[in-house]
């Protein structure tokens, strides 16, 4: 299967099983749960539940075990848009080409559908057998938890909230970033790759850096679209970090040096899963993906 | 031990438990853990960690075990009243008499002071060996992410969001008040009987009646309180229901009638827990405890 027909393939999956989990709109609370979906379902990139696949694939596992990772990233990136778009936060009207969810469901039903997102997400790497192995699934739990918390996700947007208005160096952008964006997209790889063979330390050492790397060149690449597209094209409001003085890799670098840092990140990127071979073809294929991307 | 030198050696050791698990305000991001350890710590009555502990008790568990999941319903608990504070939900000023975490820190720390939190309460479960058998662990985190997703607390308090100014009969508040208080005083006992020698199916279920039973009872009691007391004596807002128009127990029973609610849901609590004998004693004290309160 060529790249894109396996992209649209498991967009397509990752949109059907979300479909699935999600409480229906007619189970009290329905509005809640309408809301859950709206903020769900209908758009996104599925890049987090395609870095879980194409993680998994790495490591040869089934792919029926994959879909609970692939879907609890994805949830937990739902939940933190969702609180990020709030007055409080980003303040944001325009979401995948939609009104935002506190816009369309009122504020206070938009808190508790990030919130019930995230709860979500975990109770589904709880939910049934991802693992022969019960402790390897507990350490997958252990992993999305610590990358949706303090010191991941939500600690990121807060140095983010701290951030705007000040002036950041190239390392505090960067500690940021790793935090906000970079931990859940990491944590989307090696839970796919958890689900499968086990790796080598080494091995796991090499998915790890690739992981790290990725998450970083998707925020470099985000900064550059958000300086250079139109809202139309972006599905959310384009240049925002601008106009909210939001440090970005181009406000701090200029657009073409962080071209350039995106095409080093890359190379970095990809000499990572060098080692793996014709096993990391899909991870390979999805950072190029990255990197050309234009929507 | 008598039961009031328990309660306190349980507030206190959950006290010192979630500081030491709480991570530093030294560590970045700094403002981030500043508020996650203002609203969890130096406060709170400790009721569902009690109820956990005294839950273990029943099942014969190690008090060593019990920590993380009485720490992990705290988290969920602490999570849920910052977010229930803001302005767009109940625009509270006050809690466990202090300012409340908004107030302290401003609305979008405090947003994602509850996402962390929450976060926080799953890794935690996750953390290190509650268990020998690693699957019964993941059912624990099962059936505390159901009891803080959109079917339990989220749910409830989008109930309770979509009640405020609406005639409610007593079952639809009943409803409510099954999800929104009553699914983590539930998952609290059961977590903690999970942590021990296993239930049969007829203790588990017995069990189970009285954590539901006890769920309602301490709401019916919360209702009455705020109906009764004072600000100062409650370290919250007294007499929030009223002036917002929620229906309580108290507004649709009236108050002697809501009083004669609570005698009648200890009674069947107590009756649930007679089959245990003595190893429920801590859980019987409890409940009564709950019911004659004044704090």
């Amino acid at each position: 299967m060529d790249f894109f027909a396996w992209m649209e393939t498991m967009q397509r999956r990752t949109e059907s099983y979300l479909d699935r989990l999600l409480p229906s709109a007619n189970i009290a609370p329905q509005r809640l749960h309408q809301a859950m979906r709206y903020a769900t379902l209908g758009g996104g990139k599925r890049v987090r539940p395609l870095l879980c696949y194409a993680g998994g694939e790495l490591a040869s596992a089934d792919l029926s075990r994959l879909d609970n990772p692939a879907a609890a990233v994805e949830l937990i990136h739902a939940y933190s848009l969702v609180h990020d778009d709030l007055p409080c936060m980003d303040d944001d009207v325009l979401r995948r080409g939609k009104p935002t969810c506190h816009v369309e469901f009122g504020e206070a039903t938009a808190l508790l559908t990030g919130d019930a997102l995230q709860s979500l997400a975990f109770q589904l790497l709880a939910e049934y057998p991802l693992e022969a192995d019960a402790t390897r699934q507990l350490d997958m739990l252990r992993l999305l938890a610590q990358a949706s918390g303090s010191r991941g996700m939500a600690g990121g947007q807060a140095i983010d909230l701290d951030a705007v208005g000040q002036p950041l160096s190239l390392t505090e952008l960067e500690f940021m970033h790793i935090h906000k964006t970079g931990a859940l997209i990491r944590a989307a790889v090696l839970l796919g790759a958890q689900c499968g063979k086990p790796l080598s330390a080494p091995e796991l050492a090499g998915l790890d850096h690739y992981a790290k790397t990725a998450g970083l060149l998707f925020q470099v690449v985000d900064d550059i679209l958000d300086s250079e597209a139109d809202t139309a094209t972006l599905g959310k409001t384009a240049g925002k970090d601008a106009a909210q003085h939001k440090p970005t890799y181009v406000s701090l670098l200029g657009l073409a040096q962080a071209k350039e840092k995106a095409a080093e990140l890359r190379a970095t990127a990809n000499a990572a899963l060098a080692p793996f071979g014709e096993a990391a073809q899909r991870l390979g294929e999805l950072t190029d993906f990255i990197v050309d991307r234009h929507f």
